[in-house]
């Protein structure tokens, strides 16, 4: 009897990936296009495993699945995944499943479904999130595109997924075409803003308050008991506790301050200023990353350029400034969420996905990287008002927001004063204020647009385009 | 004998330019695709102008014009310009020039200088900024594309161009394939940021200082004495101080504050993120006008969402603080600057434009939107060292920043205690303090990334990439 699923690309999550479905009982053929690697996992994490069988090449791997096949695939974004699907569709035949749980971009996912679709194949795009260990031990798994192929391959991904703690699947069909891996970006979008926000209150606390790596880790530890318990939040404590071997200090405190980044984040941004949502808390957390890799610039420029005098850092401050930053933190945190959540929406909107937005928060809360208590309330949100515009609009966030805001003002103030640069928590303000508004400047610039390009502005008295004559 | 050049879609934009070759003594042929616009140009601003034709098809365009031909198109950019493109390449000649002076993106006018190249013919994307009236008086005019279109038509845009103050023209060619296209995009994105920095600085009179317009208009004008002085900041204080005809009241306070935008902006913020270049107050300009369009949304959030109690407007602060705030502009706006040039370096660099930054500098001098003194100074920073990596690490801008950086924080602290969203200001600070950081909180994210993807990381006293097992 063949196998039931078969899985392509051997990095370190599609590995684990094999392992979990294995784990859950599903028998599966694996492949990777260097045959090493698949003989090195043979002989390493998948050795003595009956369920998982070794393919050196793709026709072995479709002649010893059941039939109708289903393949997920594991491959690096971009050409890699188009070379794999072309292999696969000669060998695979009408009926057959394939799935992409890459990062892929999700234009890519509506292409590609849409070819498959026209050789009688059905394709899910699925992101996958959770890192090596979500991998392994249940991620979250977003899965969109043909419904058959949801109706066939569904109950595995469900089965491999994370439970959320009242046992619900982090798993679930989200709406056709390319919406799983749209879902997929936003997820990554919120968590580049997510980890640029922590990063903003350990700068603060490190070169403001002059809190070490160590004390850092507990107010963290503390933290994740409360709202904003989560797991970036969780593994924060962990890496600022840990010891580098060779130095005997804080590991954080040699690893070089450049971040990198794949591209989901970029994504995600540049699709919200394509269809006008603001999301400036998602391209700030980008931007900042680009910052720090300019290592070379920013130490020249640190030679030419001033700041505030270098204050002392005020320990006695640190208790009250912390509780601050903790309340800092979760403002800015729920403006950038409605930020990303608004961007669904529009995208569900523009490219008619039906997203269930309340359903995403779910599938969001267990196993992949942004998981948090937080996300049942989004969801509980969704669920009292499926039309909610904008989270910031349900009763429960603007509550939150309400008890939050005066922090995340101070702390923003206090920042810019101090010289150190709050990226993602000054957007988070800017955004949170700028929405609540109801008089933004914009009159001037829509005045300024009509005088050097006749662009014609629009009266708060009265229906219609008006162009005035200026020069007169 | 032929006419000089041809000009296709009267638009106001389209009809100025015309008057303005004109002018210049060129005779040209005009053809709109709506003929009675044609009509209308003829019996109105062309009345009895001999220099220009009306031509009602593109066949007798070609057959009025001079070999080789030229002609511009200001059409709409999109599928109308690949249009009229492939109407004009049925009835010119190989050797003829075709410039498209609309608002293209920068990669279709790749596409078309390949296209028309394997014809024979010579493409010219040559962005015109300067509104109605830098057309008809003389644009600022970025072209990019084929040299040899640029020998041949090269004269006509210097001719109609803007002169700066020393008489140099406004118009140079920038480099191959999409370079001009690039550097108009570039231009509007820092128009977005320039007019964003004002509606910012204008919010707080407004609303923190309750300063009215007829005395906001007396600050602009001010102002535009000093260092701020520029174009924008003129004609800021003129809508400032224009006066309502139906309610008496200053337009200004009728105009509906909800900013349109035409795409330019949004493109910008978008390359910038594809790039890898930290464009933060580009970004976050395009999505303050986002922000006002959502006015619905808005006046909802207003209810549901609190501030800072409202304060008396501070009146006998708004001396002190009016200088502040001029100071803050001009630091806020030196950061957008170098974000924005940054852009174009990167983006040189990147698709192999070898674009003279100095040069882009003194083609902004005159004519277009962000004309200023200003780019004097800049240009002299790119002549001083052509390799310049960063508009801040130039010491004449440093030296400006370091003078009025204080000024900015203390704007940023107060609006953002004030609930007064700041987000061009708020970033361009942040973007400062980034950029002057010896030491960001990236190393965190990075230890993140390691812990929950494997992602790797680079440390301060050593060579290579690590990996730590975080979980033993």
């Amino acid at each position: 009897m063949g196998f039931d699923i078969g899985l392509v690309g051997l990095g370190v999550m599609g590995q684990n990936l094999a392992l979990n479905m294995a784990r859950h009982g599903y028998k599966v053929c694996v492949y990777n296009r260097t045959g090493s690697v698949t003989e090195a996992f043979m002989e390493g994490g998948a050795k003595g495993n009956p369920s998982i069988r070794a393919c050196y090449d793709l026709k072995e791997l479709a002649a010893g699945l059941s039939a109708p096949r289903k393949v997920i695939l594991m491959v690096k974004a971009g050409r890699a995944v188009d070379a794999v699907i072309s292999q696969l569709a000669e060998v695979f035949e009408a009926g057959d499943v394939i799935i992409d749980g890459g990062n892929s971009f999700f234009e890519d996912s509506e292409r590609r479904y849409g070819e498959l679709e026209k050789k009688g194949m059905h394709f899910l795009g699925a992101g996958v999130s959770g890192g090596e260990e979500g991998a392994l031990m249940g991620p979250s798994i977003m899965p969109g595109g043909s419904k058959k192929a949801w109706e066939l391959a569904g109950g595995i991904l469900t089965d491999i997924s994370a439970k959320a703690e009242d046992g619900t699947p982090c798993c679930a069909y989200l709406g056709p075409g390319g919406a799983g891996h749209f879902v997929k970006m936003v997820h990554n979008g919120i968590e580049y803003v997510d980890m640029q926000i922590i990063a903003e209150a350990y700068h603060m606390m490190r070169d403001l308050l002059g809190i070490g790596a160590g004390r850092a880790a507990d107010y963290f530890r503390e933290w994740n008991k409360g709202e904003l318990g989560s797991y970036l939040i969780e593994i924060t404590s962990h890496v600022l506790d840990k010891v580098d071997e060779k130095t005997a200090r804080p590991l954080v405190d040699v690893i070089k301050d450049a971040a990198a980044q794949k591209g989901t984040g970029l994504w995600t941004a540049r699709e919200a200023l394509s269809l006008g949502t603001p999301a400036p808390s998602l391209a700030e957390a980008v931007f900042a990353r680009n910052v720090s890799a300019r290592r070379d610039q920013r130490l020249k420029a640190a030679e030419a350029l001033t700041g505030p005098e270098k204050a002392e850092p005020a320990r006695d401050m640190a208790a009250m400034l912390a509780g601050t930053i903790e309340k800092a933190m979760l403002a800015a945190k729920i403006s950038a969420y409605a930020q990303g959540f608004a961007l669904l929406k529009d995208a569900s909107d523009h490219y008619g996905w039906d997203l269930d937005l309340g359903a995403v928060a779910l599938l969001w809360r267990g196993g992949c990287i942004i998981r948090a208590g937080f996300l049942d309330d989004i969801k509980k949100a969704f669920t009292d008002d499926p039309g909610l515009e904008n989270l910031i609009l349900d009763p429960s966030f603007a509550k939150r927001l309400n008890s939050s805001q005066a922090a995340l003002r101070r702390v923003v103030s206090i920042a810019s004063m101090a010289g150190i640069p709050v990226p993602a928590m000054g957007s988070s303000l800017s955004y949170y204020d700028g929405m609540r508004c109801t008089s933004l400047p914009a009159n001037l610039i829509q005045g300024q647009r009509d005088y050097f390009g006749a662009h014609t502005y629009e009266r708060l008295d009265e229906e219609g385009s008006f162009h005035t004559d200026w020069y007169r």
